[in-house]
């Protein structure tokens, strides 16, 4: 198998998961017990808050455990409307995650007003669009660090400044970023801040919002005093054990990603760019993660080009994997290049940690054929 | 150590982790991926969505994943207010878990209206009680079938078919049931059920929702096409493959929980009340789970007869985990027998299938030893 598809799901690291066994066999106590055997746990629980934070330039105190990104991404939202209940109109922009985009979606109904900022050809938005669209009954903004489809950066400080300067809460869905560039939350004035653990080396299933000392946050999971009484539910020490460990490992790791990651990236991009006739890339040449590859297939139907390489062990996607299961064109190329063709024939490479030369020349290889094939 | 305190959290069977660790090593894909090595995971997750449907009479397609138990009661009470949103009307219980008394009174600084159903000093509802409160303005009702501190079950059947027959959906918080007594969603017309895998022998982390073929449901955590639309979030596969198997494993042994864990439960109860004076039990006699003995020794804290027992390595505890860690008395006790002292000076014993008789004769000792030197 070769496996470029790290943006949808990252290997489990052997260190996470050895650091996660204790709490999945002898270390099963509720943390939230008073007994030594339950109590304990806290330790586990508040190291892993630190190495989250660590990651982020961000205090252990400012970081919430949660079960997913989407759940992070939800309850940032909603706990920014909270503190603003006579204000009505959010702004995030067109190419978000499903998890902002369908949850603003819900607020319509719910009579809030959302701008969805347009993105050029390139994936970005302009930032005169942003500062228009500021308005005195705007309660939050949430724009992500970045997209997971393209790779394509937003500018998240200036983003993070202009919101500031307007007394606007700014979110920022981060789970793409987290662990592939620095992210520093002393230097970006951002109110809440979504990770996930999957996206880099912890498993599925637990994931962590920043909430900005003294920024307002009313909890979107209700009930007992879990977290500082912020996310009810007992705490799922695995996997936040788990999260810890990889955002440690990420923070140690970070500055050899660039030099590990993108020469790969960039020999597969350039080489079926340089090789397969009728190819393009999606989303801006150089601000954008050094792991990520859209690449349109001019002709070629995603689906059809993704089943000849999953013939061949090759693991890519035509859009983000919580909507690959759907039939819908990928709406972040549509977003940059209104051509429906292109949203329909592209298809994402992201690369990982254990990627290899050796993985990259066949997977050009068999790229081409295929193509060559549908082609043909 | 001797563990009473199974309705806090229970170990995790070897053989539900064992079902999960292909799931934390080889098999990482996700699961919404469209290539054969994420998209397989969908078996494994549909199997186990089977197995929790079968362990409470339930279709595989009425469940739902969620994170825990709090966020499945959060969800099922957001989803019958969605359904009704002209009605302002819950009816709960004073002694309902914190995930619901908690959600119910962020909902009333929302405006709805909440009626908290009394119990009597047996920790019961009367239904006429809850047949007075039912009106036209009456979104949902909420009850537990089996209390978490005193193991008092509710008359779920009764209650479903009075809801039923008003039209007004009822959601039943299952998480202390499941697994201990026998749940057949066929004989009782239960609209929502929570259930959570910590509680039977899964991990922490994931939990379950019920819901009935037909009954509206409007997700509280949106995002992709996961869950059928219905719960946002990449699919946590290692910890729901556990939950399935937990399920699995508790429909299978559950004709012989009754058989091993009360004769235990009643030796410690029937011990503590005849030989220590000025003891009493809270909750039902007979109506009540198998496993759990609320006592109160008067005259003594709970919390320092917890520490003298946990010096001698025996678990127990002064009420609901997900409370331990703050100073309230307990609100369940309370709402049952006004003394104030009573509350504060109550200890909850739930066992489980791995305690035996050598451990709850040592544990009597302790306990007559610890309660000698408070009181001397």
């Amino acid at each position: 198998m070769i496996y470029l598809d790290h943006n949808a799901t990252t290997p489990i690291a052997p260190e996470v998961l050895a650091a996660m066994m204790p709490y999945l066999t002898e270390e099963w106590g509720n943390p939230s017990s008073t007994y030594k055997f339950g109590a304990k746990l806290k330790g586990a629980i508040e190291a892993a808050r630190g190495q989250v934070a660590e990651l982020i330039g961000a205090q252990a105190s400012e970081i919430i455990f949660t079960s997913c990104a989407t759940e992070s991404n939800n309850a940032a939202i909603h706990a920014a409307l909270k503190a603003n209940p006579a204000k009505r109109h959010i702004i995030t922009s067109a190419v978000e995650h499903s998890s902002v985009l369908n949850f603003c979606r819900t607020l319509e109904y719910g009579g809030f007003r959302v701008t969805y900022l347009p993105v050029d050809r390139d994936g970005l938005i302009k930032l005169a669009d942003l500062e228009n669209a500021l308005t005195d009954d705007t309660a939050v903004v949430s724009l992500m660090w970045a997209n997971n489809e393209t790779g394509v950066l937003f500018p998240v400080k200036e983003i993070a400044e202009m919101c500031r300067a307007r007394g606007v809460l700014f979110h920022c869905d981060a789970v793409q970023a987290a662990g592939k560039i620095p992210i520093n939350l002393r230097e970006a004035p951002v109110d809440y801040l979504s990770i996930t653990g999957h996206k880099l080396g912890a498993p599925k299933g637990v994931g962590a919002l920043y909430v900005r000392r003294k920024t307002p946050f009313t909890p979107l999971i209700v009930g007992g005093h879990q977290e500082r009484n912020q996310r009810g539910g007992t705490e799922n020490v695995a996997l936040i054990v788990g999260l810890g460990k990889a955002c440690g490992l990420a923070r140690q790791k970070l500055p050899e990603y660039d030099k590990k990651v993108r020469p790969l990236r960039d020999a597969l991009e350039d080489g079926i760019l340089s090789s397969i006739p009728n190819t393009e890339l999606n989303g801006h040449k150089t601000q954008r993660l050094s792991n990520t590859s859209n690449l349109t297939f001019h002709g070629i139907e995603s689906e059809a080009l993704l089943i000849l390489l999953d013939q061949e062990g090759i693991c890519a996607s035509s859009g983000a994997a919580c909507l690959a299961d759907s039939d819908e064109p990928s709406y972040v190329v549509q977003a940059m290049k209104s051509e429906s063709a292109a949203s329909r024939q592209m298809i994402r490479f992201s690369l990982g940690w254990e990627n290899t030369n050796v993985e990259v020349k066949a997977a050009m290889n068999a790229i081409t054929r295929a193509a060559k094939m549908l082609r043909g």
